[in-house]
């Protein structure tokens, strides 16, 4: 983009210069204008992206409309790819600084949805999150069971599993998606997991974290030791019998309390 | 920066344009390469201050040598401050939201360096996190009384106490240096706190998560209620009595495990 702008007044110079026409100062005065408008928005998107994965934002149900374009140039560039490259390295490299008992009891837990799944594709064609949540367009989305992996997250998962970690996968989708969620999984990749728990009717409404904390509390009641916990929200992560380590994936287009 | 960059090639190309030389490819190719490996720079250094700020790094002692001039750029200019101002607002909108019982047990902890009294002076002589911190020439700063307030945690400050919670100050800063600090806030313009809570000398070892978490038990069994929590370390905010939300100041210098 930047570059793009030094080649339009690059070339509108050239015109200039070669036609001896007046130099046209005001367009470069134009385009600095825009150029200093652009970098505030940067910096206004900026810290509300860092506020949002920092939980420091009040509950929020759409991003904010002049972050449209900030969102969807993070989540198509190479933003968020570096972001989700660095947490799964990170978390590797906590993995393996674990020294095991070997009585099969650590574990590491992964959420679904933009953790090991990706919804770029849905998100895509719904505004990366400028449109407000849809739950009966998104449960179609879910229904087609083509959510790519997460490359780095894939990564992690198997490296994980190597090291001897049990994995649960600890999910916001419902019991009925059950079927569709392990056929995406196995298609993405994703194999070998113990448990895969996903919400009974009964959970519906209850709070993402309250929900996680309860299935923590009984993992850890079985005797379970939760060493690593990947997610991409904080009601992943947050409450109840919390894992030793979190590692909190980016996510700046929805959020769940 | 980029406005300079333009008016370099613009210069350039008028006079290579207009003294008729073969025109100067070859530096504007190189601008080009040089933008390029800024953006690449900046990509890798976003990437690290995210991770760094959600928790997701390994425990680190210096800032990475390749991010000296993006920390610096960041907590001198415009970033460091739009997000402090942010994280002061978000967490005013969510202490006004707390219906009080008001029998005088809601309190606010705040932490007091990077927090409530910035230390950019210190780190200004000392690389901006690019050195290993050194116990002595810190604690000659710090005895020295002159912090300035982190105004937007001022005006947060004042506010939370005018909407009637108490405020105790957390911090792991030693008791030798209570009246050095007790000087410092007042000065700064912190005034009406109820408790000050500094590291006793057996304390001194404790990891701050620990230490931090002990004291907000002690908190818990005496009936208060920790509404709010703002600290620029994590080690502010997780462990046990967690605060009812927290808030996660920037610090891109240094970590506290």
């Amino acid at each position: 983009m930047r570059i793009y702008l030094i080649f339009l007044v690059v070339v509108s110079l050239f015109t200039s210069a070669f036609s001896d026409s007046i130099l046209e100062y005001p367009s470069e005065i134009e385009s600095r204008h825009k150029k200093a408008a652009e970098e505030d928005v940067n910096l206004h998107c900026t810290t509300w992206r860092f506020a949002a994965e920092m939980n420091n934002l009040a509950p929020w149900k759409t991003i904010p409309v002049e972050c449209a374009d900030y969102v969807k140039d993070y989540v198509m560039g190479k933003g968020y790819l570096t972001d989700l490259e660095r947490v799964s390295e990170e978390a590797l490299i906590f993995a393996r600084s674990i020294e095991f008992s070997g009585d099969g009891k650590d574990i590491w837990i992964f959420d679904i949805d933009e953790t090991l799944l990706s919804n770029l594709p849905y998100y895509i064609d719904h505004g990366f999150g400028l449109e407000l949540f849809d739950h009966s367009e998104f449960d179609k989305w879910v229904e087609r069971g083509v959510a790519p992996a997460i490359a780095p997250s894939l990564k992690l998962y198997q490296r994980v599993l190597d090291l001897g970690y049990k994995v649960f996968l600890l999910t916001g989708r419902k019991e009925s998606h059950r079927l569709v969620t392990v056929e995406n999984l196995i298609n993405a990749g994703f194999q070998n997991w113990d448990k895969l728990i996903l919400r009974s009717p009964e959970e519906q409404h209850k709070m993402a974290t309250l929900y996680k904390s309860e299935k923590r509390d009984e993992m850890v009641k079985e005797g379970y030791r939760i060493r690593g916990n990947s997610g991409d929200q904080w009601s992943d992560l947050l409450g109840t019998s919390m894992s030793q380590r979190s590692f909190k994936l980016a996510n700046p287009m929805y959020y769940i309390p």
